[in-house]
């Protein structure tokens, strides 16, 4: 059994945490804490409002699911104090990721700061990065809900760049190439094309193509909601008691 | 049994056709046609270099796949004869099909000249058209071989056409919509987005997507090759020998 | 504008009702109404605990998602007093249909009774049957959450049945067809062949796919949650204050 | 530039590894081998009816694509005069392998024997076992043409097979699921479903599609005709000159 505690378990990403955590026969909820919390515990485990009363509490694993302003210090707190850390709040600076392994290191402590915890879609980067290596032929198509404003996707330029570093370089199409109406052939991202679908009912969806002489092969990723999250959180609960260090970013756990 | 007779048996569509025709019970060939033919018979059934040598033969529907120089007068001669052409050529000008409806209809027969015979894009087409009416929102995608110079492809266009002729006008996507990278969002076809994959391997594939609220709704066709025309030629014989008039458009026999 | 007032206004489908009424510029919500509502008004529009409120209340279209046993006297209710009911609660029998469409007609007023309100599903089926009287070789993928408990699913069986109405009767695949092992090829039904796939993160979606020489034509719907049902409902509040009668299924507004 | 030559040349994967070579700027032609030539050259490249001519050619890589009756000879024939073979040919026993791999070993040669040169096969498959390490939950559809007689497909299998090797054992769907027909949940290996779709016009497709709470991710392979085997021929030649050992099958060289 794997002693966990949450902090920030009253925000979505919190909640969602909760409800995992409470569903795994392997994690044994230990303590929650949030600033917000009225109660002083939720069905049998008790609830701090402030991580000074942590100290006393003994576990494997610190959630954090909080805000940036107070994530840093959590984290460090939960180093130094023998927890190690699963943490989805962003804002982290390179320098603070630095000093925050070196403290894992002298520590001996496992953990892990992550921007994405959705498994398929790390898993989708990594095969299209895999792929790339061997059919340097490509196209992505992402698909959201119409309400996105930025095209292309963030997932969808990160997967870009992470095909860049090692597809042969190449423009792609037809040497005459013509777009009888402009944009027809995507946003050309260093010879690839990238297509943003904006459709209501649409979440969060991307398709890599990769095309060779009579074959084709397609990686697709579907987020339909927040809780996609929760098999990467999962995953790296039962990893990072395992380590010795702390990593950043969820490929490295895979 | 619908007797049939091939007119440009020898070119790949007509050498397509001769074998859908072979292999369907409810056809008999009994007349083939090709100027380049130099046998005098294929498996019993007799070769002709010219359509008057047809004025012996009794057939209920002509096929015709020649070229465009010949294609009008061989499908005048097929009517004036009593057979109903069923006809893939192309080059038929607006008034020469006006002509051939009048010598269909004053000789009761039926007939169609089509420049698409692949039922399933016919299909695609017409069920995009139809969704479009209940479901503003939609985008087509069309993936093609990275040879094809021209983006969108002409039945790309001609979807995004008929959906623009019964859909509620409107530009989709955020109103602050932005492209980080110009073309991002396809070509805009009437406030419709248009995308165009090119990717080697790749044949002629179609998808509409549609959304709405909680949902999606998506037609795709693939065409694989020139065969997918055969359904579309097999369906129209059956259906010329019911008509007395001359259709222009697979669509009207569906 | 039309004038719509909603029973079962407190329920998960009476709230998405709500939900759209107020976002749709061509409606204005005049009356809610459910037994177990507390306050008096919501956002200037009055509530009611009962229908016989409704006698004072002038409105084009009574929207009904409440309960089997009272949707019946809400439906003939509505129609009684000049309402056009756009009803989607379940239960109704073949009798109290036949009873309701003779008021509508006596009355002069259009309605709709429907099982399923998502378009874009009822779009499929209609596609799919069409699309199998030229394309007679077809196969269903249906797709669902991992705790569903039937497969197939009534959507595949009801699409099957509606195909089986009009394809040439056959038997798909290999004459000499084998599974290595048992249910490899899905469920036959009438020839045609269903397959279930369950798994976590998945809603409700359904592919029907058709093959014929050298070509495909795939339709898919995906149902994300039940806001999926709201463009039929506003669909059907558009047409149902043109009608004179009283229909059962949207697919006769479609 | 790599030096090649092409034994069994004549033959369907022959003409179409002859193609590719000729259309690499990388490779240079310089020596054919087929028993059942009649030419002496071919543009230029001396053509062979035996292998013994080839004592006097001096290449880099030999490619064979025979048959199973002289493809051991070949190879062992290629090593033995210092071409690094690349075989296509199937029918290998381990032992023969085993004997193989020496001699490339004591002659610090390169080379590869390989059932499946596709490359987005042998892609898909590798990624799939690497998901199913971390989605458990995982079904896989493949689609043909309806003449193929057994099902599932052999590569459906030994996907199957890989993804057994490391995922947890479960058995997937409701624990009260219900087929209404026999057959709709697929074939069960290990737990896992399997589903084979056949349709006229398919060519071989695979989507093996995992899920997890709120995502999803599907990895899909499209072979359209043989010269799919091409990209990974061509990947090879430019592999097996920079090894020293004989390797089994095309994975281990992605």
């Amino acid at each position: 059994m794997i002693k966990v505690v949450i902090a920030g378990f009253l925000g979505k990403m919190g909640q969602a945490a909760l409800n995992m955590v409470q569903n795994e026969a392997e994690f044994e909820l230990v303590g929650l804490i949030d600033p917000f919390a009225k109660d002083k515990e939720l069905q049998g485990v008790p609830v701090y409002n402030d991580k000074s009363a942590l100290l006393d509490v003994s576990a494997d694993v610190w959630i954090d699911f909080t805000v940036p302003e107070v994530a840093y210090e959590n984290t460090k707190f939960a180093l130094e104090n023998g927890f190690s850390p699963v943490v989805g709040t962003t804002g982290f600076t390179q320098e603070v990721i630095i000093e925050l392994k070196q403290i894992a290191k002298s520590k001996k402590l496992g953990g892990l700061i992550a921007p994405n915890f959705a498994i398929g879609a790390v898993l989708m980067m990594q095969f299209a990065k895999k792929a790339a290596e061997y059919l340097p032929d490509v196209e992505i198509i992402e698909l959201h809900h119409d309400q996105k404003v930025d095209a292309p996707s963030g997932t969808a330029l990160k997967t870009a760049e992470m095909i860049a570093e090692v597809r042969q370089k190449k423009l792609q199409g037809a040497v005459n190439e013509i777009e009888l109406i402009d944009g027809a052939r995507g946003a050309n991202y260093d010879g690839l094309r990238i297509h943003s679908v904006r459709l209501p009912g649409l979440v969060a969806h991307q398709e890599v193509l990769f095309g060779a002489k009579g074959e084709g092969l397609t990686i697709r990723h579907d987020s339909y909601d927040r809780s996609s999250f929760m098999s990467g959180v999962n995953h790296a609960i039962k990893q990072v008691v395992l380590l010795d260090g702390l990593v950043y970013g969820l490929e490295n756990l895979l």
